[in-house]
């Protein structure tokens, strides 16, 4: 049974399946290619000075002339924050509902992209046509409004991917995810399914956001006499709107702080995705004209970030706010893993000042548990399973959720980033590889900081260095000043001075034995130095910090 | 009703209540000083290369000539750890239950300590007398054998530390705490009680012990085709007989793996702490003459600790055990906030290489939740509530609890680490402070870094340096080498010559103003070279490195 239709679909993630951050895999067929999200990362602990991670879209640029449009699920950093950066290399036109689209047109502005790019919003059940490839929005719940699954009908067949979903039967803002249409799509035959493993580690669903809600109206029931902050993710629009309910019911002013939290609950507010009633938003500058008791923040800082708004008040520098005994501080959010310390140091400030914290109950996620990704399998019974959007251990565990739910051992496919997945009914294969490692961000700097910057700033980190400064004299080699030396991050000098003095006296014994042994090329006293001193130092320290020598040659 | 002993004793935490780790605790009364646990800590994110961080004990040895003892709750090193730090400047006798002062020992032989250490092993309702202290040992369950809660008499009252607990009605060794002592004692009337805040959020109980066992069992009659690698923490004695156990029902041979797993199983054993029937234990070595379903790995790094046995198996660099698909890898143990991260890390190694990594239920916690704290209130009904061994939070939540169990408000004290606390029947007050902060070991170096080299670390860390060397001519001041730039961890030079070039322009630029205006101070021309670089680096990169302009005279 030989057809056009058994060449494949390529699928190809460029920004690292694994990594949670770096959405971004394109779809080719011939001469068409698609992008579907275009995420940044956040620096592990080892990318010291970094600032952010952006994708290698090396392989795009050299297709340019095939990429027909940039595809977006939702609004969050891990799917669009890396768009600004990757439109500076390519020109590309980008497809997204609206509120996905009003925070990205957002993000174009700032970068000065908007009048050279093309943008068109998408409504849930509309299809755009890309080259060969026809995408179908559909309608997901996530912890941000206006997520999109997207149907991708390719020859080779329909490739549903979900983005980050979950599935909320009592959803604060709009309907339900459209379980009807993955119904159809499953009757018709799905080639793949590409859908979240977040939390697929966890039995059971995902409660509903309406019960954050419920937990928010009790607190503030309880907390009558007291001004409430609430500390939240910027992008949860859905949050804001339950906890601004709650204090228009007990008659508090509303203020927005932090910077991200005021962009998108602008945006979500004029383009219609939350309702605040007039009167009820005041400026921060106002809180003065009213007692505690009348007053609700919303702001960012839920993850303990040095600089959000509520970290600024926890440690006493925040400009506007201080925080008082009796405040209610709730911590609307689960700690991100890696944030933990974080989040408890900005707690322990918060009770310390004599705050109430409260974060139980006061958060749900935004992926679907065990049972929610079920559900997706059994509407819409793919031939394979695409694992996305988890660590290695997630993907793992959702490709045995996957063969439980009856899609082949073969068939299911976790794909390394980089990796050229070629798929059709008939087979499913690794064709080639293309470029694929993140690229750091430092300040202005775009991929001038790479391995060998790191893991330099590793090494300072950790042990500091030891500068040590010769001037010798022009052919002859003599000495003329030094060995002097210099010390950062090392130890507290004026406490080892003899240290400081005796590793003079053992760099002035490596010049002297070079000197002796006419050794002239500055490499080799360069080692001789470094060789030497940090033999001692070993020694005497037990460290190991970074030795620079310098020859100055007059 | 004036008397005697209403003159207070006096509470010294020294080593930071508040932080988890570095417990110690002095109490004084006249001329007696004994000292309660003494743990070193774990250095925060932010303390780069900081290896361990100890107690300040100036206070102890100000009073050398008063301090009768040292008395150990429990062998885990936030409680042991920094021993041998202070017997170095303190020559203290040591008492504590027989398996702690094992692990004590080991350390003291390893820092040469042993023969200049007295050191006394008491039992469990056994007291000692220290100067005008008598300190009674009560068993208490925790996740390490042997821990004891003391009953501290004092001329004012009595003090019931209880150190580490919880209440294991079945634990696997020796019996549960001994509820009826605390009791007695209540009922004869406890001045304060000073307990374990670490579990205070959590409601209900901490299960026992065995129920990890009946998971582990489990595992092992699901996994009989497998290898089976467990890692917990070295000190859980009692984990490891239960994984003992079931490895000898079935037939499996045990491989303990990890320096410290090693030595304290090893005391464990020779002081009958944990029994292992003849021909269970094998050497590492000895694994090839097994095949992989008669095996059982006991291994350290379930916290992710880079060098630890389970983190280099996972990485592939350890030198004997490689992880084969089908390895069974137990996590029997929570990660400890801030190593969330390292955790998720090593699982996703594990599970690349195939292991099958299961986490859930193979862990309790060694620490009181809500009601067993609110047990020990209860029975002993203390006048004054102390609240220790937690981070601000917990102590805050505790002091609620305490509250709730009928202790006055007034009388629940949360102290701030080197405050003196004078407490009797009559009053309580904070009579001074001691010096009390943290010194930090970094390798041989214990205090030789503070908050200068730390901030340089810091600094070097994010941003990288640069090094200005410049050559200037003896009273003229005339340049006559350089300006060289030399730059560590700032910016992959081969890809930014051009901004090398125009910063060595700047410099330039600098010194020529300098000799225009005849400036000859050097720290006027390094301040003018620091400046002009710097915001010249700012504008072009947004990134702030260090500069250290060298200046040097022929």
């Amino acid at each position: 049974m030989k057809s056009e239709n058994n060449k494949g679909v390529k699928i190809i993630p460029l920004g690292g399946l694994e990594q949670i951050g770096m959405n971004i895999t394109a779809f080719e067929y011939e001469d068409s290619i698609i992008v579907v999200d275009c995420g940044l990362s956040f620096p592990d602990d080892e990318m010291l000075g970094i600032d952010l991670v952006i994708p290698d879209v090396t392989y795009l640029k050299e297709n340019a002339s095939k990429v027909k449009g940039l595809v977006i699920t939702h609004g969050h950093e891990d799917h669009i924050g890396a768009i600004p950066y990757v439109l500076k290399e390519l020109n590309i036109p980008i497809y997204a509902t609206k509120l996905t689209m009003g925070i990205i047109e957002h993000k174009l502005k700032e970068h000065n992209l908007m009048r050279t790019t093309k943008t068109k919003v998408v409504k849930y059940g509309q299809s755009i046509n890309l080259g060969c490839f026809r995408i179908e929005f559909i309608r997901v719940n996530h912890s941000i409004a206006d997520a999109a699954a997207l149907a991708i009908y390719t020859p080779a067949g329909v490739i549903v991917h979900t983005g980050d979903f979950k599935i909320d039967y009592t959803p604060v803002f709009g309907e339900v995810t459209d379980l009807q249409r993955f119904a159809e799509l499953g009757k018709k035959g799905v080639l793949a399914l590409m859908t979240d493993s977040t939390n697929v580690e966890r039995p059971g669903f995902t409660m509903s956001e309406r019960t954050v809600g419920k937990t928010i109206d009790g607190l503030f029931a309880e907390n009558k006499e007291n001004r409430i902050i609430v500390a939240t993710f910027a992008s949860n629009v859905d949050r804001v709107q339950q906890i601004i309910n709650s204090a228009v019911k007990y008659g508090r002013k509303v203020v927005i702080e932090g910077r991200s939290m005021v962009n998108i609950i602008t945006t979500a507010q004029e383009l219609g995705y939350i309702s605040i009633p007039e009167n009820t938003l005041i400026d921060i500058e106002q809180i003065k004209n009213y007692t505690n008791d009348q007053i609700v923040l919303i702001t960012t800082g839920s993850q303990g970030e040095t600089m959000a708004a509520l970290s600024r008040m926890a440690a006493s520098v925040h400009k506007k706010i201080s925080i008082v005994p009796g405040d209610t501080v709730i911590f609307s959010s689960h700690p991100i893993p890696g944030n933990e310390k974080a989040v408890s140091k900005v707690i322990n400030e918060l009770v310390r000042k004599g705050a109430n914290v409260v974060f139980q109950d006061t958060h749900v996620s935004g992926h679907a548990c065990q049972e929610e990704i079920k559900l997706i399998y059994a509407l819409t019974k793919p031939m394979y399973a695409i694992p996305v959007h988890g660590e290695y251990r997630h993907l793992k565990t959702h490709a045995k959720l996957a063969m439980d739910m009856g899609v082949e051992k073969d068939n299911v496919l976790i794909l390394s980033s980089g990796e050229v997945l070629e798929l059709s009914k008939e087979s499913a294969k690794i064709v080639g590889n293309v470029p694929c490692q993140g690229i750091l961000v430092d300040g202005l700097g775009v991929g001038d900081v790479g391995n060998i910057v790191l893991r330099d700033r590793q090494h300072l980190s950790q042990n500091g260095l030891l500068i040590v400064v010769v001037t010798l004299e022009k052919y002859s080699n003599q000495l003329i000043a030094g060995p002097d030396i210099v010390s950062r991050g090392f130890v507290y000098v004026r406490e080892s001075e003899t240290l400081m003095d005796d590793a003079k006296m053992v760099v002035q014994d490596a010049l002297d034995e070079c000197l002796r042994k006419n050794i002239t090329d500055w490499g080799r006293i360069k080692t001789a130095i470094k060789d030497s001193l940090g033999e001692f130092l070993w020694k005497r320290t037990k460290r190991n910090p970074m030795i620079l020598p310098i020859i100055t040659e007059v």
